[in-house]
């Protein structure tokens, strides 16, 4: 398909981005252009609006921004075997090359050779974006194209919660925002018999709660460690979801996990955390994950069921539906983080 | 039993200890009395001796020190059902209460209510020591008793090489202590394709070397990364076991461990370390396991199996079997660190 | 405790059993009597009431029946450390040893030298009963005391739905006997994404649905493959749990598990059951876990939570509350399969 | 690459095959030409050779069989992006869709649209093979090419062995035929404590004691049960690999494995097995591991160490190595059982 199309670009190497007509990307042999519905954004887009540091290291520009969507095949390359036109899709972010020794021992969303969507190549905050078949996804029709464009972060959400089972466990999630309140809805879902979260603000607190949090708690004023324990028979948790990056909740997270207990780290600390490991990791005998990306596709498969099931309601997650045109607003809000998930109508309604 | 044994004890709050006759301990309802073979020194009593900041705040004097030992069984009190005299015996050193959440879900090495041979309770450096029936271990007859009273460490070691399964893994050992290089000796054992060990001392080294490293390096003079990365096509390994405590080392693992690998953390570092948890940790979608105790009993058997197979052999590991009257010479040894796991025989021959 | 008691006792080698008063139990040094508030029939006491082949070979007459129960501690013999009168409490019934190789392995509910409560000695359909301290479980007294008496069952549904996480998983539950419909309430709970249940019964589907079934299914008149099929776009699903013990049910369940899936074996076959192990297990890649007893006590920990935080509601399964006096009603209800689980009201009220 | 080439081909529908000139294969866009160093023989190939009831179904002639082998790459597709002209290559054979529900979590293997190199479509006994790129493997160099033609059935008993870890565990092989043999060398290599092996035939029994077997036994003239209770205390294996097929060796493995233990099975029974579930199963505590197939390429990646590092020498297992021109006399020791691998030399030498 040849054109122009709408698109969210970075055109110069500073703070900003414009809506202007661009050309419609040309797919290859192995890719598949896609005709987009919805796409949200995520923190990584707000790096590159803002042009923090590892963008200006990492972005060339012109860029269009944008990795999480969903949309239509509207055309594929002669390779292509598993799309044809018309079907209903989204991708994994990680495109992956398939050779490497990640690749090779199912770690491919570490892939030593990894390219990002909307990062090292054009991205969805366009009405049309080229994408590899082997990270292109299927979409159940069951689930609404709004959800659908969420999926990749909720396969974030899915991974920190489900490194370990979390059924039947008390759990500590240590920051609300998008990805955070996104994994309290799944930790709810999969029978965790205790869900306590704590974030500075108030306003991702109610938006918590909404997803299922039993407890919540502010920092600013209340005593995590106290209130932890006392809705634990002092025992402290056997979970903590570490979704905030922040290195006061990182400690207070390991000051309340059951000794034998486990942690997921998603959130990413800004600088170094100074960390007593042998108080705090080691004599507790405890397990820590680091989560990147999502299994592929095992995470995609489960997060579509948790959807089309409606085992995970995030609509409460989802605070802004916004014209593509108003893309403004829905990068202000996540600025300002006075929001959950802002989705972006492209080519949906 | 009644009547004076020789001990070796801390008598006063400061640096050293005496051999002396002291009394023979009288064993409770649920206890055995143990006649002590073989007692080997291990790093928490070197801290007793030495009298360091958590031997002030822990220990009371008089106090006898050691825990891991290897000896028979002489009287065995009211309420003990599964022992009796006769038996040769070692001891999990970990008291654990039986009836707390950590006891209830399979962690009693982390029991709240933990106490310590040795630390909380008169220890092994003595010809005789009480012992709840609880923790008492049936020794294999196969075993020598000099093997036997190491097996508690071993059982350190086992668990770190062992948090996930080392088979046709490559492995970076960082730290080549006594129980450095009896990891060494185990993840040989398990079919790690490929056993990398670094330290400081080119003595310790050569230990490793003769518990089965294929490679060693001394970060004084090599570059761990660049030799680490020349034995793995570049990849790192899959598995790094930190029994050093040392910051740099506990860096160096982390940087050639690959994408999607995991790290187990036995080696306490003195004070609080500074990580890059983003780029370390949660961006290469590693675990950290922290190692504290033995798992009670599962750990013991594997070890008491290793050693009646004869499939790992500690005898390099052994480097000092001392008469219980030459204890000052280990001790030395120990706080010198010229030296593997050091053994005084006291009734053993 | 000195006197006598009422007691449901099977006095002679033949079908029945007698409501009469007996000698309250002695306690042993390490054990504690109980004051019985409630019991609940399981399965091997009606092997017991009607006298089938395997309670001929095992049960020696005169024999006090009953396993499941919750009460208060009335008294301690004096080697018990953790338990005082007034606990409220019930039991694991699976009195191990302590010092065999699967105790000694974490598997002690498999013990070599295993007793049985209410099989090998004196068991709970009583006043009162005497407990080893061992397998005392203390009760959270958010727990209502009927609740409590099924938490021995509860445990085994638990470990049958948990021998893997079901959380966003599809599961087919062969079996809606008492069992078998707890165990569908945990599967709910934990997050499984479709729950459908088979049986015989229609009563005992309608508890299935009750319990949280998402679809039910009758064999009688019910093609379970196509529905199955039909409900999982034609993959099968991703977990089995055999309840049933019928031959036919586990073919069935081979049939529809997805390949690479995963099937729990709980329901007894009396006799042999003919697999065509290639087609139905070794080309499928599937896993099998053959469960029994419950793990102490881990998994009393978690069922104590499932009860305390309300995510499992057992009420729908607790289909008969009956007086002690009335047990007979409660026991033809069992022998006739007209009853979810059947609690016994003793002292409790 | 066009022209003619020397392969194995079944002419007609019934017992035999021949060795005639045939045309070379034309590789499709997303295939690689291999040119054939060492191919080995399978239990598959014979069945294809003697035309059973499997074969008669599946097969279409003319066919050219064979899928274990080592060669190199003469020619690429188009689409082929990861392997070029000079690789050292072998193959999974399972060729996998990529779009299913298997494909999609981790079970390519037993992939819902699964090809079968050398049995849907063209094999490698032959000069030249056609391979898609997503199944072709890339071998170390420092692996002989004709150890690298067993990786595919030595990556079967990797699987087998590894469904969990076998080191330190006692383990008890049924089977010693080709993959049976190589699975005593990895649970060797992979420090199974004890490994004891059972097979009707003494050659074979032989080649197990040269791949690393501490006790091989005889079930014509020795007890099986005695003898391995004999080597555990009584308490039987922690692990059985069934490797036979047999019935009787599968009662046998049941039989012998400790409560609470596991068993892999490999071996393909011809009709059903008449198994006592509740007590070889259930009441056990056990888990079973239907075993089919490879991970890929995770299984493909541990094997190729194995043999790069030498930490499995293969020699012993292979047997027969012949000229392409002798393959009938392979043919025959394979059908009598009177070898483990017989490697046929097409190119290499």
């Amino acid at each position: 398909m040849t054109g122009s199309m709408l698109a969210l670009v970075k055109e110069r190497p500073e703070k900003g981005a414009t809506l202007i007509k661009t050309q419609i990307p040309v797919v290859g042999d192995d890719e598949a252009l896609v005709k987009i519905d919805y796409a949200s954004i995520c923190g990584t887009d707000v790096h590159i609006y803002v042009w923090n540091e590892w963008a200006q290291k990492r972005i060339r520009t012109p860029h269009i921004m944008g990795h999480e969507f969903a949309g239509h095949v509207v055309e594929t390359g002669k390779a292509v075997r598993g799309f044809q036109e018309g079907d209903f899709v989204s991708a994994e972010t990680h495109i992956y090359c398939g050779h490497c020794y990640q690749c090779h021992t199912g770690h491919s969303e570490v892939c030593r050779n990894l390219q990002i969507l909307g990062v090292d190549r054009a991205g969805a905050f366009a009405e049309y974006i080229a994408v590899p078949e082997r990270v292109l996804w299927k979409n159940s029709k069951s689930i609404p194209a709004d959800w659908a464009s969420i999926q990749e972060p909720m396969g974030n959400a899915l991974d920190t919660v489900n490194a370990e089972s979390v059924s039947g466990k008390t759990v500590f999630v240590t920051g609300a925002g998008p990805i955070g309140i996104l994994a309290v809805g799944i930790a709810k879902a999969f029978g965790a018999s205790l869900l306590i979260v704590s974030d500075l603000s108030d306003y991702r607190l109610d938006l918590a709660r909404k997803m299922g949090a039993d407890v919540t708690l502010n920092p600013r004023r209340d005593d995590a460690e106290s209130i932890v324990r006392s809705h634990t028979d002092g025992a402290g948790v056997d979970v903590v979801l570490e979704m905030s990056g922040s290195e006061k909740a990182i400690h207070q997270g390991l000051a309340v996990l059951t000794p034998g207990g486990r942690m997921s780290m998603l959130g990413l600390p800004d600088g170094p955390v100074s960390l007593d490991l042998s108080n705090e990791v080691i004599f507790k005998d405890i397990r820590i994950y680091g989560i990147t990306g999502r299994k592929i596709f095992s995470t995609w498969q489960t997060v579509s069921r948790l959807l089309s099931s409606k085992l995970v309601d995030p609509s409460p997650a989802i605070t802004h539906k916004l014209p593509f045109e108003e893309w403004q607003t829905g990068m202000d809000a996540m600025v300002a983080g006075t929001c959950g998930k802002v989705v972006l109508e492209i080519s949906g309604r």
